[in-house]
């Protein structure tokens, strides 16, 4: 049975899972909050998010069944380097960051072997950061991905997959690289995109006149450059090589695009519009079929 | 007084301009739809969204103080040739174009002088096209765009302001060349992106696993890429410049975040997202205070 569940961090992701949790989790596990910032803390208490809050890491951790780091990225690192030794034995620790290959390495060097680690990373997010964005709903019918630790016991990869489950997410279990690998594609891409899209147009002489015409095209379109900087940044150290290599992908496309309207026949381009959007269908359409 | 509203083309556009004007528009007003596919027409009139289905263009138009245009672009041109001696005297031709600059030649080009054209595009779409995807809500509060045509009425273009103000949508006169290049960089460029970024990831290889991990970021960034392939191919087809130049822009900030993610200062890297990111925000502000 779970007596208390630890959440460092309590931005849109840990916010959101302690709303979830507090809804539809574990119901006699205690939930508490460790954040930096004192106001933070106090907004969650408010919300009614958790139950407690520490400001101190050791405090926090101590005594939990489970813990969930869903802090920026890079600051996974140094928690893990401290909190070892407050850990219970048999403990489940667990994250939300954006990327698995680092966050998997840096478990394995600094956890002790009494505890199990399950990094995760669920597939949903908004435009908004914050406690004040956080919604219980949030990861309802998402894909909540798990990259059990070596090591990691069957137990503890149950209890992972019941908390996803608890909060209405479907688990999929993945290796940190192939993680990696297809996130750089469908969501660090667009993600570098958007914000390329942003600057170019903004730059420009013209962004005053353009600003008046650009409608929910735009707005669809540079959503993840809203993401916080922070974020965007850490994902973008801790999965270099991949995204480097999906911008040249992309490169190369919008260049045979920029040939084809440029040089290509009507057809020929008409055909390229149309595989795009076959493309998008079908991906929509898979989606709609739980495949 | 109006007494009738011709209208070619019933698809998103043309439907929901059909709705809006039948809930909202001059109200003895007769509409009159000219659709190619029968099968089209007889929808439109089911759904309540005309009073009469003509089909022929120039029975459409016969009769009508107001013709409105809303079918793919290229098809605009010979349209605008074949009606003009069917067309009565003193009446307000429009139409619903991404582009301005090759309509407004046309116009001038093949219509008579003893009528009106004025420009119009309404700053409003969405990922599904056709009648079935219509609503009359589509233009409330979007921006619309009028391009007065050479020598047209000070009356026409009060015509064309009500007809804007009577769906919901606010008028924005401005030249063809500037809604063109400012269309092409805030409509145009993400289009060609969403679609570019469509097909770089689901040629790839890895997309069947990678599919699963696709959300909500990666469905905004690609929504332009589900609008119609011919619409989308007219669009650069009539504005293949503006584009191209375009297209260079983004591929130029692509490569300085190409550079900062694989060479810059963690600093410099954040500073670019913390930019976009602001920039965007200082869009949408604008955007609520009406600016």
């Amino acid at each position: 049975m779970l007596r208390r569940i630890a959440i460092a961090g309590l931005g849109l992701i840990g916010g959101s899972l302690c709303l979830a949790l507090k809804r539809s989790g574990p119901g006699d596990a205690e939930l508490v909050g460790y954040v930096r910032r004192p106001e933070a803390g106090e907004r969650a208490l408010a919300l009614g998010a958790v139950d407690r809050v520490e400001d101190s890491l050791d405090s926090a951790v101590s005594g939990a069944d489970i813990v969930i780091l869903a802090t920026p990225t890079m600051s996974i690192k140094d928690i893990l380097a401290q909190i070892g030794p407050s850990l219970p034995p048999g403990c489940l620790v667990t994250d939300t960051a954006s990327t698995k290959v680092e966050v998997m390495g840096w478990a394995e060097e600094y956890l002790p072997a009494t505890v199990d680690f399950v990094g995760g990373h669920p597939m949903a997010g908004k435009e908004l950061s914050g406690m004040e964005a956080a919604e219980a709903d949030l990861f309802v019918g998402r894909t909540y991905c798990l990259v059990p630790g070596r090591g990691a016991s069957p137990a503890s990869v149950q209890v992972a997959t019941d908390l996803v489950r608890a909060i209405g997410a479907d688990p999929l279990f993945i290796t940190a690289s192939e993680h990696d690998a297809c996130v750089a594609a469908v969501s660090h891409l667009p993600l570098v995109v958007s914000s390329a899209l942003i600057s170019a147009t903004t730059q420009s002489p013209l962004w005053p006149g353009m600003s008046r015409l650009a409608a929910g095209g735009y707005r669809d379109a540079t959503r993840l450059a809203a993401q916080h900087p922070r974020m965007n940044r850490d994902i973008c150290l801790t999965n270099r090589e991949n995204i480097l290599g999906w911008i040249d992908e992309l490169l190369a496309e919008l260049g045979r695009f920029r040939r084809l309207i440029g040089e290509g026949s009507e057809a020929e381009l008409e055909q390229a519009f149309l595989e795009a959007r076959q493309s998008r269908q079908a991906w929509q359409d898979s989606n709609a079929r739980g495949d």
